[in-house]
Parts: C-alpha cells; structure tokens; sequence
C-alpha cells in the first residue's frame, strides 16, 4: 500500500477526529474562532492521530478511547505549535501567517491555553488512569522542550546531547506517545505497546532531524518560510552542530550571532553550514534512528499494519519537504 | 477560633504544601527556576489549599489525595496568574513585579505553561476519574474567563451577568473546586461534597467583588498596585458597572477609555465611580453572595469545621485589604 493508500484507508477517521476537533473547539468568541478554525483548516499532515490509528490496529481499533487519545494529542500537538510561535517569533507556519503575527502575543498564548484545556478535558473521558499520567508527563515535557530551546539559542558550546534532549522533548515524545496511546487504548498486549512506543520515538527523532535539514535544504515555497529561519533565529541544530566544528565556519556563524542584526551574512552563513558536510552528518544521523524504528518493527507481528507502520516510518524519514 | 488560629492549625499541612510545590518546580534552569522560586516566596494566602484542608475534615482528612489535590490547585492558581500578568500587562502583583515584567511576555508564557504541566501532572496521582474531570473542567473554564475578560475590555454596553460570568470562571470556580475536592478526596458524602461546591462558588465570587472594590477604594500600599488599574486598564468591574448607568459618570468613563491615554482625567473618572454609589452596590451584591454561602453552612453538621468555614467566609467577604 502506498503513503496514499494509507490515508485513504483512515480518511473516515481521520475526517471524524476532525469533526470532534470542531465540536470541541466551538465558540461564539469571535477572535477565538477564527484562531482555531485557521488552525484546523491549516491541517499539517495529522501523523499523530494517524499514529494513533495504525497502532491501534495491533488490538482493537473500534475501541472508543482509541479516538479520544487521537484527538487528545492533535489537540496538545496545535496547542503547543501556537505557544512554539510565540517563543520562536514565527510569523509563518506552513505558508500561513502565525496566530501570534495575525494577532499578537497575548491571543496566541489565550488560544493555545484554550486548546491545552481542551485537551487536557477530553483525555478525561478516558478511562485508563495510567494513560493520564503518560500524557501529563508529556504535556511536561514539551514545556521543557521549548524552555530547553530558548536556554540553548546561540550556544555555540553546546553538546550533540543537549540538541537530541531537545528535539526529544519538543518532537519525539508526542509521537512516541501517539504509537503507545494507540496500542494501549485498543487493548494491547503490554510487550506491543512498549515497542510501538520505542517505534514511535525513533521515528519522531528521524521526523525532527529531518525538519531540521529541510529548513537549510528546502525551498521557501516548500517550507511555508525562509529558508535558514532556524540559524537565523539562533536555534542551533544537527547541521549547523556538526558545522561549528570547523573553525572557520563556526568564525562565521559567531559573527553573525553577534551582530545578531539584518546586516549580518546570514546567506553567507548557511551556505557555508550546507557545504560544511553538516547536512550529511545530519542525515547519517536521522539514518540510524530510521534504522532503529525498522528494527523494532521486525519484533512485531508481520502483518498489514507493521507493513504501513514500516511505509510511514520510511515517508517520514526520507521526506523532502 | 480567629483565622490566625486556622492558619495556625493548618500551618504543618501548609508547610508540608509548599514543600511539595518547591521540589516539583525544581529544575536547573536559570529563569525558570528563579521565576518559579519568586512565585513560590510572593506566597499569597493560600486560600485554595486552606479551603481544601479545611473542607476535608468533613471526612478523613489524612487521606494522600487531600494534599494532593490541595497541591494542584494552587499550581493551577498560580500558572493561571502568571498568564493573566500577560493578558492584563501587569507588572506589579502583591507589590512584586511579575514575570513578564522581570523577564518578557515569552518568559511568563512557558513559566506559566511549565506550572500548569506540573499540576496535571500532580494530579494524576488521585485515583478519581470524576476529580480529574473537574479539574480539567476548571482549567478550560479559567482560560474561557481569561479570554472573556479581553473580550470586554472597554466594552460599555455589557451587563450585569456579563460580569458575574466572568468572575465565576475567574476566580469562583476554582475556589468551588478546592472545597468539592477537598471534601471528595476525603471521601465525604456527594450531599457534603455539592454543599461545599456551592459554598465555595459563593464565597469565590463574593471574593472577586471584594477584590474588585478593593481596587477602587484601596491604597496602592495595600493593593501592591496603583488604585484603579481595573479601569485604567478597561476592565469593567461591578462598581463601574453600577456608575454606568448615570449619564454623567458614563459619559467621563467613555471619554477616558476613548481618549486611552495618559492625559485622560482618570482620578477624575475613579472619583466618580466611587461616588457614583457603585462601590455601595458592589456591597450589597457581595452580602448576598456572603449570606448564601453562610446560610449552606447552616445545612452542614455544626461542628468546629462549620464554624472555621463561617470565620473564614467572614474573613474573605469582609476583607480590607
């Protein structure tokens, strides 16, 4: 089955946590409204409630939790993405202006709060106390995450460690969480959920790896943004990691950090960063996590759904925007 | 027993509280801790811990979910203020700065989002599915009562029950809930456990009125602010509410939030609300309020619980400052 087939296969699904989604989200806030509705119509690829699905089919898909911790995570995924916005000063997403850059700071962060809340409300009708506190934890953690990431902007000194540490908490995490919600809630055997959830954590790490090489290889027109927008904003990732390993490039990339300032050579920077070998490293590190997710899957049964688990797994690990 | 008496008996359990708060908020992070840290000392009265304390002792108040829950409440109180300061621009509470003045709108917005994640996930340490949705009930609540209070900033033409919904979702509820949660994970009866909802809930907004009047008649020393910054800042509370209905007072109000800037006669347009007859009419509402929620306690066993309830009903409906 194609990528394709694969979402044809959970379009009535999908098209029904969409709909949950808008029920929840109503209201007769104008601003609010318009704030959410944007943030539904924007889409994005919901690899999540797919996540949720497809692991879920390892039990009992039919399960009504099953779609509840589906629409929980995409809930807390949006949420998190309008907050991400603030903090990172992002007026694009996907080629559509921020709801910090359509209004301003104080709607965004009321608007992810009212999402949060949502979430938060609707993971109550499920009923598997251990569930709460694995999404709980998360919400936590990708708290932390973008904590995390503000602390380390334009830390030139830091380590492989503190960036994997990152990209667990912001990335990994929720999708990892998303493979384990899914089997847990369908009633899986506890050997399957476990794995799933190692599953989904390394694909969440190849999925923000690859983020992060496709925001100095991609296109603006494919990224819905400049290119370069991470360095620029002085978010330190795998590609520009391994490129301060070079004096010379890192010489270049401090200054920029230091004049800090639309003068700086910010082209210049990132073609030196792309040429550095870092893209290479990057990707040779985001092979490895891949490698490790088909790994895992050849440990579960070999049927239907390890085969659309290991499609998406190779999608997202090999995507070029 | 005077309420310093009170607080004297509950003095180990809060104690204990705060201690639970600070190892939580823990972390190696330079601001967040520092932020968390300055939080925890600008202290507050605890309300919502002593109103679960207290209404716990209508059943086993040692069970481990009271403090529990206690715990939650007062990181959700606090998270919620460290949003609000964003909301309202606020840059003194309790005469300290707050967050987003120390820092900005983005260091106040992950604090915030950093605590709320912490008493989720504190809260999943109670075994109740129904406490859970209360409280996930409560924090959507809240951020609606956040967003309604933007809403009608400046607003006029808004009516009484305008008010009265905002200040539920604002303050009473989650003072509803600390005395329905301390009775429900005492184990008390669900009469006991919706008695002291309902008592909550009245003295919650019977609270908020106190609070808003206070804003009118108080001096800066004693409110940690300047006086009026409700109005100042477009929030319409019930003394100006009243005040709205006299032609010449509403005509001053409308020309101050017209003209919205520093050269507006706003003594001028305080002064007026203040003898307008408004903060006169704010009082009798709150001995409404107060009177109901005294006259619940009257259906409660008369012990010496009832009779700290009542003290601390007074204490709160009365307040000076």
């Amino acid at each position: 089955m194609t990528i394709a087939g694969i979402y044809r296969t959970q379009k009535r699904n999908l098209k029904e946590i969409e709909q949950v989604m808008e029920n929840l989200l109503k209201t007769n806030h104008t601003t609010l409204h318009q704030a959410a509705v944007d943030l539904l119509r924007a889409g994005g690829k919901r690899i999540r409630p797919i996540l949720v699905m497809l692991s879920a089919e390892f039990g009992n898909p039919n399960h009504e939790d099953v779609k509840k911790a589906a629409v929980t995570l995409e809930l807390i995924h949006m949420a998190s993405l309008v907050h991400d916005d603030v903090v990172d000063n992002a007026n694009l997403r996907r080629g559509k202006k921020t709801v910090k850059a359509t209004w301003d700071n104080r709607v965004a962060m009321y608007t992810g709060d009212y999402i949060f809340a949502h979430s938060i409300e609707h993971m109550t009708g499920v009923h598997l106390p251990y569930a709460h506190q694995l999404v709980s934890k998360a919400i936590r953690d990708i708290s932390l995450g973008e904590i995390e990431q503000i602390r380390h902007l334009y830390n030139v000194d830091q380590h492989l460690r503190h960036y994997l540490l990152r990209i667990k908490r912001k990335t990994a995490l929720l999708i990892a969480l998303s493979c384990q919600l899914g089997a847990l809630t369908a009633g899986c055997s506890h050997d399957i959920v476990r794995k799933l959830y190692y599953f989904g954590y390394f694909i969440g790490m190849s999925y923000q790896i690859i983020d992060d090489i496709l925001d100095f290889v991609g296109t603006e027109k494919q990224l819905g943004k400049p290119a370069g927008s991470d360095l620029k904003q002085g978010n330190i990732t795998l590609p520009t990691l391994f490129a301060l390993s070079i004096p010379d490039v890192r010489q270049r990339v401090v200054s920029c950090f230091e004049s800090n300032n639309e003068q700086a050579d910010w082209d210049g920077a990132i073609q030196l960063v792309k040429q550095s070998g870092g893209i290479e490293y990057a990707e040779s590190i985001n092979e490895r996590y891949l490698a490790k997710a088909l790994n895992i899957l050849k440990s579960l049964p070999q049927n239907q759904v390890t085969e659309n688990l290991r499609k998406i797994a190779k999608y997202l690990g090999k995507r070029k925007y």
